[in-house]
């Protein structure tokens, strides 16, 4: 396969597809939208998960386990939901060798049969609050997929809590929006806009849903992750009451939240480059890569030498590959790494080991440094902290470069036609005025933004009043 | 839900579901054989995957992650997988609201998915040996199920490893087993018989199939493990040939082995006990229960901030509960900790303090010792290493006072029907013999094993000569 990738500037769908399939990152699979995640791409995968269940723990959840197949009767007990998920449901009709009575669908979510099982755990206050996390595959039949960003089957994490009162829940879905931002912005490297989803927009089933937005490199937004307040609907739907200390018997308050392998399509979109791959060092499978450049046999064993202690030295707290590998020259090596966005390079050769200096080269920028040998450590740690800045910043400044106060129709229009980015309007129309604008410019609203600034204004379709700006673009 | 427990010399099945059901460690689910994990059970699963993830990438394997959903026509590509497998298969015929050209199998088993894959990814021998696992949920659909044991869907890893030639296929089938080994008897304290399985019972699809076989407390067997070499079967299947070092297209090797959640039900019945779940420390979720003891409030400040600072010297290395609800009384506390399997509690009253002493109790055993609590950590790292040392012998001298030579046929049915444990047999069946053994004595051959002393004998069966004995015994 030809390492080559397709230019952003060419063709931006076609350069996303490269990076993906050159890094080795997934696969296209013989079965509908399905995708195989490859080990390069596992690796990621399996680093967000390593964080964020440790952010889960941390603010008191425990992982568990249901059943990946769910009655199709048990679907249709909560009416918005049965009609957002439905048509896009794979059933499960025969099993054993005969036709089943009651079909299962393939879980495209879990509130249901998870909720079918909180009946049977919730009696008292004091089974309140239950706090489960699940990680697992879901199924979507999607028409239109894309690598990791849309795909008929995905990987996730479903948090699943129970409480006794609504701003206990309240409180949980917007402390796991924050979760969130956290892990997005902070280990990610990813700018996120936190904010509410209209009622178009919000999960079938939820009272009001919370998501997280980032631009990516083309100006579109990408859904990043999503915290639903499910208000009592599913305790509804499922008889789930408690015992309160009052002595009353009351219907519980639920929330769900999750983020999936679609994280990992963002983060290629949002950091990578025309050379490929670039991760940010809190979530790459391999932080250092040590390339002996050498000619002799005799240059060969004093540079292999010096890269092996390095290799040594650096292990204690990364993951480093020293690319000994014989068939390849060091320029095809450097290509592969970079390909592969290992965030720090080392090049190593004759003259380097007799000065004692080490050259260091960031996959970021670009940028080329000679250290001495003897403060490598120091070096490379600071480096992966500018790395890890590095793209924060530079990710968040493309994002305010490209995120305009627009005030009328036609200027909205306009905007949308040149793939300008995130528009902040005022807003205050219905279901069918978000309808129009999609139609008409291919945007809806990302967000009502929680952090934003109260402003008097004019909906920009509508004319009516409104109080403060939406965010505004065309998404993933 | 009370928390008697049923007895084993009383009902050992019933006992063995009130301790997963009481211990909370999974709960029947909604949909027809299968159960939720529930939290205390899962946190079991994820430290056995977290050491065997470990001893996986140790052997030079990665993750990746394939395809839930298998074309139905992939399983027909291997004349006896589709055979083994197709009547257990859940199948999807309707998807996106309508009925699909060709339905999709939920997967038994990844080797034809995989293998699919691996016809796109393997073209020389540079890219073998390709060593992937998979950590995934299975559907199987199961006519009689039990928590853990049997269920219509589990959770399990998938080994799949391409190799250029046989005796490295051979070499890997038998490393994997080793792993397996080491793993359920070094973590699970859980003594295994090394075998082969007999071509009756081998995996459908594989050339060879060796099995690591356990010996529960009711002296049932348990297959706790399993490595196939596959041979070339999936390969040719799939139309997977490298090109070799000389030139030539080849024809790749293939080996396949798996773990599952069957694993927790295997721990539970090798070790527990009337009172509930006996752990070994290296697979306890909660290592150490503190119970503090008090009467007035003067006592209970003083017990608790010394029983404060132990939890926190001792959560340097361990997982601790300090057990301070005040709705329970100690008693009630004890119970319950050694039900939930925490192999090690400390008790602490005002006494204790005064004498700057604590009491330690062993889950086990129930033995009762007392020590200076500036010696906390040395006695409870050595009383953790004594339970699991203690419970791997216990269990190996269990297996070897219900391992007897059965030297005929009649003997052998007295043996099984008094439920004697393993018989080794001489053994020169076929097939129909195997089926009859199993008719007339519910007994199956459960391994050849690798460990096997030569001695000549007769088959107790069909009289025929014998090299070795092998392994005969009811299995779950």
């Amino acid at each position: 396969m030809s390492k080559v990738i397709t230019p952003r500037s060419e063709d931006y769908s076609r350069w996303y597809q490269d990076v993906v399939l050159k890094a080795e990152l997934a696969d296209y699979a013989p079965v509908k939208g399905c995708m195989v995640i490859r080990p390069n791409g596992y690796r990621i995968w399996e680093k967000m998960q390593a964080t964020l269940d440790r952010m889960f723990r941390e603010t008191g959840h425990v992982n568990a386990y249901f059943p990946l197949l769910i009655p199709e009767s048990f679907l249709k007990k909560e009416a918005e939901h049965v009609e957002g998920f439905s048509p896009e449901c794979a059933v499960v009709t025969h099993a054993g060798g005969s036709k089943l009575e009651e079909p299962y669908v393939i879980r495209p979510t879990s509130e249901t049969i998870i909720w079918s099982m909180y009946r049977k755990w919730i009696q008292s206050y004091r089974d309140l609050p239950l706090l489960i996390n699940q990680w697992c595959n879901v199924v979507r039949w999607e028409l239109r997929t894309r690598l990791f960003l849309r795909t008929t089957e995905f990987l996730w994490q479903e948090g699943h809590t129970a409480h006794a009162t609504e701003q206990e829940a309240e409180a949980e879905t917007l402390q796991m929006l924050e979760v969130y931002r956290r892990f997005a912005e902070g280990t990610m490297a990813l700018p996120v806009l936190r904010g509410l989803k209209t009622e178009r927009e919000k999960f079938a089933g939820a009272l009001r849903t919370y998501t997280i937005e980032a631009m990516m490199q083309d100006r579109k937004a990408l859904q990043a992750g999503t915290s639903h307040n499910l208000g009592q609907n599913f305790a509804r739907a499922f008889d789930v009451e408690f015992l309160d200390r009052d002595g009353e018997r009351k219907l519980v308050w639920a929330t769900s939240w999750g983020v999936s392998t679609r994280l990992i399509g963002a983060l290629i979109m949002a950091h990578s480059d025309d050379r490929g791959l670039v991760l940010p060092p809190a979530l790459a499978p391999i932080e250092v890569a040590i390339v002996p450049i050498y000619r002799s046999d005799d240059e060969k064993s004093r540079v292999l030498e010096t890269a092996g202690r390095l290799k040594q030295e650096l292990s204690v707290k990364y993951t480093v590959v020293l690319d000994d590998r014989e068939q390849f020259k060091p320029g095809f090596k450097f290509s592969e790494w970079e390909l592969k966005g290992v965030p720090v390079r080392l090049e190593l050769g004759p003259r380097d080991v007799d000065s004692g200096q080490v050259v260091l080269v960031r996959r970021d920028d670009g940028s080329k440094s000679f250290h001495p040998a003897a403060e490598t450590m120091a070096r490379v740690e600071e480096t992966l902290e500018a790395i890890q800045k590095g793209l924060f910043d530079k990710a968040l400044e493309f994002r305010e470069a490209n995120t305009k106060k627009v005030n009328s129709y036609d200027e909205f229009k306009e905007f949308m036609d040149a793939d300008g980015g995130f528009a902040l309007i005022h807003w205050a129309g219905g279901r069918e005025d978000e309808e129009r604008i999609q139609d008409e410019t291919k945007a809806t609203i990302r967000c009502i933004p929680l952090d934003g600034e109260p402003e008097d204004g004019r909906c920009i379709l509508t004319g009516k009043p409104s109080k403060m700006r939406v965010v505004a673009g065309k998404a993933y």
